[in-house]
């Protein structure tokens, strides 16, 4: 283990992480709130020792999948124990273990919140909290790549580590140019986006706050009834159009600003998941069109939530837990769907649920013809074998994991629907879930252990669970 | 596709059929029932058709993997199809999809019942609807393979197809002596447990029923209370051995019998078997301890209800539904991992948690070491990669039935609970969920709908999902 480069680059991301935090001093300066003093500690805090870490480039900077892998999973907790110091110190989250769960749940983008009162809290502390969903969108240690000139090989395994889906396709050669391509598509349509809802009315503070929650797919509301507060079909109807937008992979939009645009509508895993969302609104809004004034209207909050789920952001505009069980049954579905790989949405991916499907109809096909040979492909390429056996180990594991965290956060003795969406929404980043993690409810109900165990979720389902399960096995910390 | 032979199959499968219904009409002899000539008029149908079915032996016996899949998803529901006929003639069970509802559960081992007064049958329904568990548990076209003098070896895809689990290990080399052995173990658990319920003072035809369902793994209680009716520590604890036993790789009886101890116990998914069951009675038992008047009574109860529900029995002899969430958790899990592969019972099956759980902890440690290369094992022999796919496209397939089906039976707008477990409940075969699908409650206020999806989860959990499929594929039925 080297574990003088994995100390370097944790240096990197307290830089960055103080960088980050001017945005909330900032905001406190316009809104004149004393609170901001605890962003400028943190950052003095923050930048000491991340100075002190990079001051020297580590001679031997030999890297290999593990480091990868470590650094990724360190790297997030080491973001959220000094993100959540502002909450914490200044006594706005007078609990160690909101203050964690909050932030956790912000750089994951899940979107879950403890706060009875959101609105209740500092303007900075606000813009912060949206603020991290924006930069856990597409991954710190990414967004280092983008910065650093740092060489050799090494940096793809933090790509793959971070990244979230089966397999990341390099957009160009270079790691480093990916990772710029991929931030500067993310800026684009965030500004885009935030332009959008100041024609719409919204006020800057707001826009801003929103925008980092749908491109981060993050979800936390800044009010305390959600998206339901902008009551506007303009406003909801942007966000709505965005939640998709950022859940598509990313990939499309390169292929497409490169003039491939033959290439980027034949992805199969956009056209599968832009398939799910269609069929999705149509039964939903079938099914929940008695209790809307139109069809139109229920045809609206039908899109709305949808794209909320699928994309795991989790913006509320109605309380959904109030529509019949098949409607919810949709969504709970889609919670575990998730959204395109290489987007910064959540769970399971939709390119996973695709080649699932495949393999299944191969199987299918293999036993009525014992000795025909296939061979699965996407978008045309064939499927690589370790790329389908990581699939189905991921699934194996990601089922334990959800199993044991059920029976732990079971222990609070709420209902089995609460039980089981919460970590359900935590599990997959999304937010809320059904019945007491419903969109109007909130997860300061839950003892510690279950908020524990809920953080580990979240950045089990961020880092798609082998990461973190690695910093726990011992082998790892051998040397070798 | 040989068509012919599957006629032929299928007549074999109506005369044993025939046979198997003298067990209710010596029971309305005795009990003078005239409802007994119901099961004389069905009987007499089966065996002519059976009997011009089998008139003459196919000369064209080539058999391959598609005609045997075909031949036992035919067989289960042209068995279910006449099974019903004599609850559904004599007005017992007055609609025809309560009836076949009644008797596929009875079939495929579940035990889930659309009655809400069970004692109001007539003794000799009672009996067919238990003795069906017995004639479905072992698989009824393994029971033609032990009888008829059938040559080829085409054989080996029936048994594959209708046993549970990843991969039927021969005992011996040839086909029809596995049967065999097979059923001479069977019969003889049966008649051994038939033994110690009497001398505990169970009446003859209570024996007799309690211990097909045991058997089978099936579950129908003959009581409107199931087990709970008799409440003696004796009855219920022999009822509770047996039904571990009878969820226990039968290789390993077969090996025990054979002199092969240290093999028998050296038997992978025996023990973890067992490992799970001894955690979950433990966990169950400290976590329910309050509700019991002592602790030996809540281990009582815990270790009946965990056997019952990891085997897929489902007797209960207590509302478990009232139980803490955590024990309902565990519960749920259990329902979930079965019983071992070999055994009766349903589920997705010991061995294959078992193979998933190693393939995830090889992926941990290729993560770590990319470069070294290692062999999944099972009972020390490696595990071939078809077994390895074949789990994961089960697994892949299994969860889209399961969602499928929770969302067509949320259309009811019953809870998520009731929803969720009713299906995880019918398609592992198991009889009883939570809330409204609990214990004490019955599948009757399911729509016929939703009946129909639960038949159909019931038949694909007990062939493991990929023969049911295939009859469904139209490129199955095409000439090739």
């Amino acid at each position: 283990m080297n574990k003088k480069v994995i100390i370097y680059l944790m240096g990197w991301i307290l830089n960055i992480e103080a960088v980050f935090m001017l945005l909330p001093c900032i905001t406190a300066l316009i809104y004149k709130e004393p609170s901001g003093y605890w962003f400028l500690a943190v950052m003095a805090v923050c930048g000491g020792i991340g100075i002190i870490f990079t001051r020297k480039k580590p001679e031997n900077m030999v890297f290999f999948a593990k480091e990868g892998f470590v650094s990724v999973a360190l790297s997030w907790i080491v973001l959220s124990f000094f993100g959540a110091m502002p909450f914490y110190l200044s006594g706005e989250i007078p609990r160690f273990e909101d203050a964690m769960f909050e932030v956790i749940s912000g750089f994951t983008t899940t979107g879950s919140s403890i706060l009875t009162d959101v609105e209740s809290l500092s303007q900075c502390m606000i813009m912060w909290r949206s603020f991290t969903h924006w930069i856990g969108g597409m991954g710190v240690l990414v967004f280092i790549l983008s910065l650093l000139p740092l060489a050799g090989g090494y940096n793809m395994y933090i790509m793959k580590a971070e990244s979230p889906g089966p397999s990341v396709g390099k957009l160009v050669p270079r790691v480093r140019s990916t990772a710029k391509i991929l931030y500067t598509i993310y800026l684009f349509m965030t500004v885009l986006q935030i332009i959008l809802l100041l024609i719409g009315g919204m006020p800057l503070f707001d826009s801003l706050a929103i925008s980092f929650g749908t491109a981060g797919t993050g979800g936390f509301g800044i009010k305390n009834s959600s998206m339901a507060f902008y009551d506007s079909y303009y406003l909801q109807g942007v966000v709505t159009v965005f939640m998709i937008l950022f859940g598509i992979n990313f990939n499309v939009y390169h292929l497409l600003l490169t003039r491939h645009p033959k290439e980027a509508f034949r992805c199969e895993e956009a056209r599968a998941y832009l398939g799910i969302i269609a069929a999705s609104v149509l039964f939903i809004t079938f099914n929940i069109r008695g209790s809307f004034g139109s069809l139109f209207s229920a045809f609206h909050h039908a899109a709305f939530q949808v794209a909320s789920i699928i994309t795991t952001t989790g913006y509320s505009t109605v309380d959904f837990n109030l529509w019949p069980e098949f409607s919810k049954g949709i969504l709970v579905a889609l919670m575990f769907i998730g959204a395109c790989a290489g987007s910064t949405g959540g769970g399971f991916k939709v390119s996973r649920v695709v080649i699932l499907l495949k393999a299944v109809k191969k199987e299918l096909g293999s036993l009525i013809h014992p000795r025909s040979v296939k061979v699965l492909k996407l978008d045309g390429k064939p499927i690589e074998h370790s790329v389908l056996r990581s699939i189905n180990t991921f699934l194996g594991a990601y089922i334990v994991i959800f199993t044991f965290s059920v029976l732990i956060v079971s222990l609070d003795n709420f209902d089995f629907a609460t039980n089981f969406t919460a970590v359900a929404a935590t599990f997959n980043n999304i937010g809320p879930g059904l019945a007491g993690a419903g969109p109007l409810e909130n997860f300061s109900k839950f003892s510690a252990l279950s908020k524990y165990v809920m953080m580990f979720d979240m950045l089990a389902g961020r880092l798609e669970v082998f990461p973190l399960l690695l910093i726990f096995a011992p082998s790892t910390w051998k040397n070798s």
